[in-house]
């Protein structure tokens, strides 16, 4: 099989991942935060080294700042619910996932409102609509660091310096970018950034993280014991346990370090290039192929490693389907839980085939694809 | 090492839960419910297993009534928020973990009331009391089925016939029972069902569910992608997607599967008996030591393997703390994140050693645990 749906997770992992989650669970499989023995204190040091590994990535100064989360989905709801107040504004963009998209879209009922700023037909924001769409009650500016889609990369380093100058909080969804692209929440004005540990971070499923700036008052989702202050029926105030509780999932946090540990011993710069270089390749192949329609700028270096086309008027789902059963290429088809997204590039009715490309695929694999692409149109 | 910290988390796993994550990470480690390729689909049926063999555990009807979180935790503050509004009351217990009770004293700022019913001495609670506590606005009825501190069983199919004959939803938080006494939720009238994976299910860290009946409406705690309904900016209404946003624990699951699948294949009643003739041995030969104080029931039929203790006035984490460091037993001591409870039983301030059993444990490690509280006795 030829992986190539990087984007809904990264598929397969580095190796250390796998072979140090089964030791923790094997070897030191406690509850970590709780008790004081041995193998207790074991867990609670691993998971405080992917905290610290995490603030290398970032350029985060306190790893207390990071809170662990089950997905990024569960990270955006936690900082876009705990930091908004009724009569609060949001600014966000037409380009958002469904994690942006939905939890602004319920918070209306309780009188949150929000402006999604429109983006061109490839995904691009422009600077001067951000400006314009703040008001004097916005409250928060959310956005996506590349589309899930097309892969547009946003101008967030712009975007949060205008947010700074205006004194409104700043969250970025890194969901397509961590692991990939630089992100550096202290030169980027960032003060939210949520992520999946899960793709570009390389760790397993069921992790994630939010990254909160220790100025901002946000309030927790869940409470319950966090191993600090038994004695209170309060939930403590201090970070990360205030977002902390109940049991961690501390295999897959210690596999999120090694994922981590993996990127920052290859080098971030040399994954994206190698991305990059990928993505380019599948770009200029998929150009030549008479009736395919590419969305999106279609140029490696202003785009994550995602592509979406069509074929023809094909329905996105049927050549999907036919690319993993006849060619043994897996994709994705459809909407990509990004409705707002293909309303902008125009494709809400037909959807896109999407191809998301990893650190582990080869030139190879793409060159496959392009052949299998080719043929189906050839045939259609 | 001997582990006897199984309530903080069950330690080690069977070997299949290991085996099985492993494989699924490295063939089948695509995201479930988004894509149609073959090993996305490998990955949903996987995490549909899961939701099956739960479902014979606790006798629930509809595989699509469970939805997974990320521990009890989790599970406690989606049912418990997504149920009550402004107004309602809830009654409760005094022995109840931080992970009901905190929650709830949440609440009261949003003018939701509580009633936390007195359990005696030896955490037992009075039938009685909970009917006394009911009142016209009640909305929920929420209690631990065992003490995670004395391990005292509560009698949750009475509580329950109490609160089906009012109309009041009942809640169970199965942290410290599932997957080692009999849950049925037809029988017991369980409206929802909170429980860990990571503990008697055997499954890892990161898991846990809520049984949620068909009759209420429960509110989300997040939205995002649910790979459903893509094209709607709304959260889709029907579960388990209502309440499963973002990828999830998709090798977690599939522990938590093979672990539930362990405990069906030995049978439940073989389990509890275990746990119970070294719960037997462990308070017969505590009984015996001068000095040493039992908390509870100190009766193996009427509690979880659940063993809380005090030697003298001895502080309970330095206890704890010699037991690690000089015999190499993990066991957890203070308060357990149940204030309410040791309020209870009187030892809010001394805390307790608490020893907890598992299905791995054996009569020498009853027997070492023993002996070292005997020298420690001795000794002080």
């Amino acid at each position: 099989m030829i992986y190539l749906d990087n984007a809904a997770t990264s598929f397969p992992k580095p190796e250390q991942v796998y072979v140090e989650m089964d030791k923790c669970m094997r070897n030191y499989g406690a509850n970590p935060g709780r008790s004081g023995h041995k193998i207790a204190i074991e867990a609670g040091r691993a998971i405080y080294k992917t905290r610290e590994l995490l603030c290398r990535l970032f350029n985060i100064e306190n790893p207390m700042q990071i809170v662990f989360t089950a997905n990024a989905t569960e990270s955006l709801n936690l900082g876009i619910k705990g930091l908004l107040k009724e009569g609060d504004h949001v600014v966000t963009t037409s380009m958002e996932h469904n994690s942006v998209a939905r939890p602004l879209t319920t918070l209306e009922t309780k009188g949150i409102s929000t402006t999604f700023v429109g983006c061109d037909e490839k995904g691009r924001l422009r600077l001067k609509d951000i400006e314009t769409a703040i008001k004097k009650d916005t409250a928060l500016i959310v956005m996506t660091h590349a589309s899930n889609v097309v892969g547009t990369l946003m101008p967030i380093g712009e975007v949060g310096a205008i947010a700074k100058k205006k004194g409104i909080p700043f969250m970025v969804d890194a969901a397509q970018t961590a692991g990939v692209f630089d992100i550096d929440v202290q030169e980027m004005d960032i003060d939210l950034l949520a992520f999946p540990g899960h793709k570009g971070l390389m760790g397993p499923q069921g992790t994630g993280g939010l990254y909160i700036s220790q100025e901002l008052d946000v309030i927790q989702m869940k409470e319950g014991g966090t191993g600090s202050s038994s004695e209170n029926l309060l939930q403590p105030a201090i970070a990360p346990d205030r977002y902390e509780s109940g049991t961690p999932n501390t295999a897959g946090i210690v596999g999120l370090g090694e994922g981590v540990r993996f990127i920052l011993d290859r080098g971030i710069a040399n994954i994206r290039k190698h991305e990059e270089e990928l993505t380019d390749m599948l770009l200029q192949g998929f150009k030549e192929i008479p009736g395919v329609k590419i969305y999106g700028l279609a140029q490696p270096k202003l785009q994550a490693a995602v592509v979406s086309i069509n074929i023809g008027q094909g329905d996105s789902g049927e050549m999907s389907y036919v690319l993993d059963k006849l060619y043994g290429i897996a994709t994705r088809a459809g909407l990509h839980c990004a409705p707002l997204a293909h309303k902008t590039i125009g494709t809400f009715e037909q959807g896109t085939i999407r191809f998301s490309i990893g650190y582990f695929n080869t030139h190879q694999d793409i060159e496959a694809a392009i052949q299998a692409v080719r043929q189906i149109a050839a045939e259609m």
